[in-house]
């Protein structure tokens, strides 16, 4: 075949379908989903089964000493940089089957339907996944990217430890995925990463293709409300100081704010807790976290300042002391344009229903971007759920996905 | 002295003073309270100062099988029944010198009186020191009297463990306080207990004397409210089955429910937790602990009824699931006239200022009550502060509440 009629090569959706499901049996959980988090026994099986096949592609693979595997084939020139398919293998302890496998199997089904069509493209192409990108075991999130893409250091990857007070660099060690290569970044021609979109927009509105052109801007936060801990029975309520009493003022008007910043803000309230925590005892203090979110780091911006006046407000009628501790603050991520370009190229000739959008999620291309030209295709998942064991994708849109990223990549690949 | 002038008879101040700051040594903590928790080595070193003292002004002790401590004055007729004076020697992990221990150490000090006055009484007098008042190492509250009560079986007493697992019997038997008499109650002639108020009334009106009458009736509810979990970033608001967006309604409604039943009902939200308590993640559940009382049961069953429709509404407003899992239904207990007639004469021989109240707390003498005539004496505590190493109290008024404890044990006891 010849690159002037690649424009008609598609992938077979079985073959990809049934090396999700094939891959799925790893860590299969009673409901149906998949529990293999990053570096246990599971996701060791994982990997091996993903870098056999790689093999069996007649790749090369190699690995990095944050676990990284990279899945080579060649170029006509392989001093040209690749073109990259990049993902994660890793899951939630109650994940599902698609969220990062799915991207990873795609990259690989584009380098076996190149093998099928005997095609050799200019640059060499390269199918990536990468270590604990869920973070559930080791926090924090998009670790193997993010030493690769130089948001952490080597050190601080190495020694995140599980619950137990494992080190990620001893379980890389007993599971045997502790690379000889470094994990540094190299120069890529073009990184991308296909997804399901683990929200409802696409399917509501009965599109099949999200094309990526950025992640949105999150805040992260900790709301401490300090008050006065007193005894439940004997401490009339007019004398309290009591941090719930400025809580419901407090999610009042913070959901208020979303609506104000609507249709792109999103407000979540993921964890609570009192202390003491005594059953009959007035709080001393409540702590909240705030994960806050706009696709316009302005708005963001925005967004925060009026949160901090409704806090000192609202605890203030309560003689309150309100704190805002920010936690993370992650800028919003515009993606490459030749990359959104050959995304859009692809879509439009392939046919498919799709819209532009922003990721409200992070994902490993968010640390890719950092030093390569990348971007994203999203396709629909049912009911928008992720991180769940029922998580699922029609097996006609996981197709479409990964056509639109074979032709994504080839554009930028072919010559 | 004869029983026809003790009406003159005084404590000395200054020697249940010194008592009280001797015991507030041990387990003295570097904010100026005190952590003696129940049958830890510094509660043994507590109950081993207070037996020696007790031994010293000439009592007999007995410990019963729960570590119950009985210090016993015998009367000219010893087959009558005793008029005692109980509370506890152990306190919170941050506690303070004066819940509890004043009074057991004030019931002390009326035997010492009686010793310098060489003052004979009819029935034999005892003071008691109960184990594991404050439930904080071992829950729940109240064990040693609730066993002696019957409001608790003894095995279900000796069954309950610390965080580490240690039991009552075992932590009983390795401090020594593991007795061969049996936990289970003897007829008493009348049963007193002298405590701080825990509370601000006394303080705020300038009164020296609580007449307690009562213990208000406790309700405690788990309150329970499912969503769907979804992800921070991708899931739109207005999709959202979010617990938090009912609990602003809910948190509002049940603090104007608190104040339609104004002044006497209680409303404390002491503990919640979000699971997964993911800080991306919006919860599956946020689960909130409820405490509500009122002096008079009916009252609080009626708010019990509107709390669970209130809960019902606002959870429907957003399709969540609420419930309401009801742990505790204490009902409201009324002191025995005869004890509560003794307190009365004897604040007002006495001349100090006073007031009836509820106590809102739970008390040893809540237990004592189910099978013996019983009330109890309140004094204020400074900005009514209590569970907290700042508690304090004034040396008159830990000498007034001593001296009514004294009259009114004496009306019961001397003939």
């Amino acid at each position: 075949m010849t690159s002037a009629n690649t424009s008609r090569l598609r992938i077979t959706a079985d073959r990809l379908w049934s090396s999700l499901m094939e891959m799925a049996e790893i860590g299969k959980t009673p409901r149906g989903g998949c529990n293999r988090q990053a570096l246990t026994d599971e996701d060791k099986q994982g990997r091996d089964l993903f870098v056999s096949w790689c093999k069996a592609a007649g790749c090369t693979v190699t690995v990095d000493n944050m676990g990284n595997i990279f899945a080579r084939r060649p170029g006509r020139n392989n001093s040209l940089p690749p073109v990259i398919a990049g993902s994660h293998l890793d899951t939630q302890p109650t994940g599902g089957k698609f969220d990062g496998v799915y991207g990873v199997l795609a990259g690989l089904e584009v380098i076996r339907t190149l093998n099928d069509n005997k095609l050799d493209t200019e640059h060499p192409v390269e199918v990536i996944s990468w270590t604990n990108e869920e973070g559930a075991r080791f926090p924090p999130a998009m670790l193997g990217s993010g030493v690769w893409g130089g948001a952490f250091g080597l050190e601080y990857g190495h020694g995140r430890t599980d619950k137990q007070g494992r080190t990620v660099k001893e379980e890389l060690q007993r599971i045997g995925y502790f690379g000889s290569a470094a994990c540094s970044p190299r120069p890529l021609r073009a990184a991308f990463e296909v997804h399901i979109e683990q929200g409802p927009i696409l399917e509501q509105e009965g599109i099949r293709i999200g094309i990526v052109n950025g992640v949105q801007a999150i805040g992260w936060y900790d709301l401490i409300i300090g008050g006065v801990p007193c005894h439940a029975g004997t401490t009339p309520m007019e004398v309290r100081r009591d941090p719930f009493m400025s809580l419901h003022g407090i999610l009042d008007k913070l959901y208020q704010l979303a609506d104000d910043f609507k249709p792109w803000a999103r407000m979540t309230f993921g964890d609570i807790r009192a202390e003491p925590g005594a059953r009959n005892t007035v709080p001393e203090r409540l702590i909240m976290t705030v994960d806050m979110r706009h696709p316009d780091r302005e708005q963001l911006v925005h967004m925060e300042r009026i949160m901090r006046e409704i806090i000192a407000n609202e605890c203030g009628k309560y003689r309150l002391a309100g704190e805002v501790r920010q936690e993370l603050d992650s800028a919003a991520i515009s993606f490459h344009e030749d990359c959104i370009n050959a995304v859009r190229n692809a879509t439009a000739s392939l046919g498919y229903s799709c819209r532009e959008m922003v990721s409200g999620a992070g994902h490993d291309s968010v640390n890719v971007s950092r030093v390569a030209p990348t971007s994203m295709i999203f396709i629909p998942c049912e009911g928008g759920l992720s991180h769940n064991e029922a998580e699922n994708a029609r097996e006609e849109d996981v197709e479409a996905g990964c056509n639109v990223l074979l032709h994504a990549m080839l554009e930028m690949a072919i010559t």
